[in-house]
């Protein structure tokens, strides 16, 4: 079975199946002290061309929360979007583990914050009956499947400088948006000036992990008691670290994101021929928003799954991932026209 | 390099990472919903003989802190033992997450607790003022290697009854313990009368992931909530699930630690003979606790990494692991020869 | 001085300072367990015509966080207006004791939410990706001096009961609404069916205190360890408790409540001669928002200090008390005339 | 009634009452923003000879865990005593609100620590899945009513300081204990190089609150947040503060430990006369621990209520307090000749 209904549905890239089975020899240092992990992170310095400290992580609610709780006291608060996956798909893990308030903020029609959203915001500082706002947590590409380009986050990264604000990107689908943007890792972060990032290995490609890279010197201080204390450390941390380095080797997670994008593209194309079809977001990286005719939801999920994403207006997400293939968007496009 | 530093600094079983190769098809639904997961289960079902629920995590820590999080509100205590891996050296995971106190208890010389010292801490029943004692949470095979009989731990399970305490049981090293009382996984939880087990599936040959097993159907309602709010939910479950079924399946899981056993007998028997060798604790699972001089530390550790348990006694852990070679038990005797 | 900042600057009720007097006399059982304590939780069954539990704490933060305590689990959310005192005032308490999180609704221009509005946010039952919503939390009188209805309450409660939800108010100016709507406490709470209530005695003319009153037996079994645990239990109840009975005795909390309201009205009469004043909010309560001219705080404040509640309008919060006198209102217009 | 259970049982100082009656005009500024507030806090940089910022707070419970709370992030441990307060009276609030391990050390005899038993404990510095030990906490006056010297206190300070701990005392009755050792709160705090102090009012005859103070600056820069947080914040809080002015006034709160103090010397004095009764801790500050006839509680507590510590010795617990009067300590020894 193929799909369109998440990334996370995808398996594990050839090239980092191998990277497993090659790390897979005699013994090695537990919990990230074992040369594999000493080597990706020098790696992870390279690519992100500045001295980060990196932590890696089971999954993206790992990642998010250890990011958040190395960037608070539980009298603090943290600004997201309200479409934002730490505020809606994520429990209440976010507040269990850190305390803290979590305001959602209303985004654009492309599921992005502005800065004046952002700015109107930040009230009430050194008022102690209200929860102190400390940290901006944007995603990239957001869950609508737009990318903000790097003057935007810049301009957020300046914004948090201002109000003391740490800034955070939950980049679950990072490698997506800086292939979209034909950036590079370190451009999009060191060079605008992040503080702390979720990087999203899973649904690149990977078969579980993330890593939490952390450019803010002053956040590193205390992360890694963290990083345990949130149950994230590996006891065999080589084989998430492997599999970073099988996606940074020859930059394979370009490759795979570009893939992901470009079958978003091919498949936008294609359904902006049926007039029944009306594509409601940009598609800048592998996912497509249509609102589709809602008799088609099943006789289409039964060959293709996807998510209904808005049952008011059924809108449908269809996402690709880095084994999409063409003949399956074919496919899919062909069975369209079997309903119309 | 080999060592006998821990079970965690080896590698995967070959069969389990056939199985990771062989779960690596087309596409599978997310966080469980797939039908590797769904098969597992059904296993689980099977070999425990009882209708349990089995909630797959990362690592040990989330198995025994999602755990106790179901069997407790945040006003409880759970009794536990003052060598305990919860207590010791899951940082403040469990209080953190679950707010409740973990009352440390006195084992005896094999790391082991007794019904009378449990029995006694047993106190203040509805005194508000006093964290309610609401869980028992054991370990086997026990840090020192010595395992509970199912004798020892029906006992156990008996007191929690008359208390109305849950049990739990940590197991991280519960397959080495069950193989080691030529047991059945059934006999040393069903039938014992069992709560929940974390039971731990990295230490015997897994890349990662344990499963926490629930027998009480009074802990089943709402712990998949506490699952993913504990960050323990994975994405792609389909590549834990799968581990777990080349385990179970012709008993992998009984071979592989039955050779981890034997090699810490076979290690226990060599070491024996040597009067400078002080072997401390009984050898029953895949551990031996030996005081040797303390100036063949540095000798044998630049070969055979080890841990110094006790400094002061310079009491180390020789740990055997599913991959642990007879011909590596004999280099490492050979090497304590040439230091006599 | 005088002021028209807030009902938590006045000062005690006559009869409540002599009802501490009065019970200032030998030795009584501490947390709660004095003859004074009993004695008034008996009247609170009479006046709210049920068994109430009860429980005594210490502020309104505190009874709002005990009571929301008692209606979750850390995976459940709650919902409470956007401009409510649990969600701006009382920093993040209510996250960082409970775990949950704290959804905000947007409320019409008199501070009230709507069914709708609630019923359209009662989502994702079941799926274990979104906190779990467990409780409606509203607010009587409201922020804004509004008061809820019984109808009103009582179509929350339905709305509650369909969706499984705990119905809590939050009353820290319970008596102030009941009051305005010649109603019972019964009535306002018993009959329309109510879970849980933070009844506020602060703000009416006690020194200290709230009671968390428990019409839902679902929610007693374990409240009483999480009194202790919230650090809400005092040591000697009997001075909160002898509080409560003043303000109950002869309805005292009726009057004062009738007389803040009264002086309210008055107030809001008074300024609605002034053209250059305009009454934002209606007066059903103890408070007055009105938009001023801004170069009358000043002189207007040096006298009479107030607050400002939204700077971009120049809207001011005149709050009564129990204790505002008419003399007072007549020399606050006095001084406005001087600065027409 | 009157009874030796607790000072808890004791009502308000006169003095104490009149102070409240005294801060009852007219209006006063919320939340500590009022002139007692600020009177009281210069008064107690005054007692402390030392730049002390003072939050009051409700309880004890309240004061310990805003202390620790100051002094911890999540992953972190404090040492404190097995018989304290914090580790046995106080639910599990101190891990719910901190998220730390409490580490409960053995006591002497006379339920106080040594500097030996602290250090063995102040282990694995650094390793993350070890609590790392950030505080240690002491009881002043004992639970069994010793008393540190302030040498003893000096040396656990300069424990503190070689292990970069924070030295927190909870002091619920650290007036009864500075007035035992005739010497002065700064004598006691300020001068043995404390961090943090819990300095209880409530036994010593308020009627309610206690205040945290803070000698560290390093502590002071984030708990008023805190403070809030906790739900310690009193929006009246001129009349905790009062109470505190009534205390320091001509030292009423020496006056009343020391009366306090007396009468436990003259209970024990006239207990030592019986051959039955054991007197088992030294009298140091105003309580009498002893062994008594098992048959006797039951006529004695029908009279004078007392708790018995101990049931297997039964060991009871004698509580003199600021209105324990010396003919009720006659009528005490009066009835004990009748059941000789």
């Amino acid at each position: 079975m193929k799909s369109f209904a998440s990334d996370n549905y995808a398996g594990v890239l050839p090239e980092v199946m191998q990277a497993l089975s090659d790390a897979n020899i005699e013994h090695a240092g537990s919990y990230g002290n074992d040369v594999i992990t000493l080597r990706v992170i020098t790696s992870f310095k390279e690519v992100f061309s500045a001295e980060v400290d990196v932590f890696f992580v089971f999954n993206g609610t790992g990642a998010n929360v250890l990011s958040i709780s190395a960037a608070t006291q539980s009298f603090n608060a943290i600004l997201c979007a309200d479409v934002s996956h730490i505020y809606n798909d994520e429990s209440s893990a976010p507040e269990t583990f850190t305390g803290c308030r979590f305001f959602p903020l209303a985004t654009n029609e492309q599921g992005k914050l502005d800065i004046t959203t952002v700015e109107q915001r930040i009230i009430r500082k050194g008022d102690l009956h209200f929860p102190q706002i400390s940290a901006l947590s944007l995603t990239q590409s957001t869950e609508y499947g737009t990318v903000y380009t790097a003057a935007e986050l810049k301009a957020f990264s300046e914004l948090c400088q201002r109000h003391n604000l740490y800034f955070h990107i939950d980049g679950s689908r990072f490698f997506n948006a800086t292939a979209s943007l034909d950036s590079s890792l370190s451009a999009m972060t060191t060079d605008i000036g992040l503080d702390i990032l979720s990087l999203g290995g899973t649904k690149i490609g990977m078969m579980h992990g993330e890593a939490v890279v952390v450019f803010n010197k002053k956040l590193a201080a205390q992360i890694k008691y963290k990083h345990k204390q949130v149950m994230q450390l590996a006891s065999k941390t080589r084989f998430i670290a492997a599999q970073f380095e099988a996606l940074l080797k020859n930059e394979l997670w370009r490759k795979a994101a570009l893939h992901a994008n470009r079958m978003a593209q091919k498949l936008a194309v294609a359904l902006q021929q049926f007039t029944k079809i009306n594509i409601t977001k940009p598609v800048q990286a592998n996912v497509v928003f249509a609102i589709i005719p809602k008799h088609w939801n099943e006789p289409l999920m039964a060959v293709f799954p996807f998510y209904v994403w808005r049952e008011d207006l059924n809108e449908v997400r269809l996402m690709c991932a880095w084994d999409t293939e063409e003949s399956e968007i074919d496919a899919f496009v062909a069975l369209i026209k079997t309903l119309l």
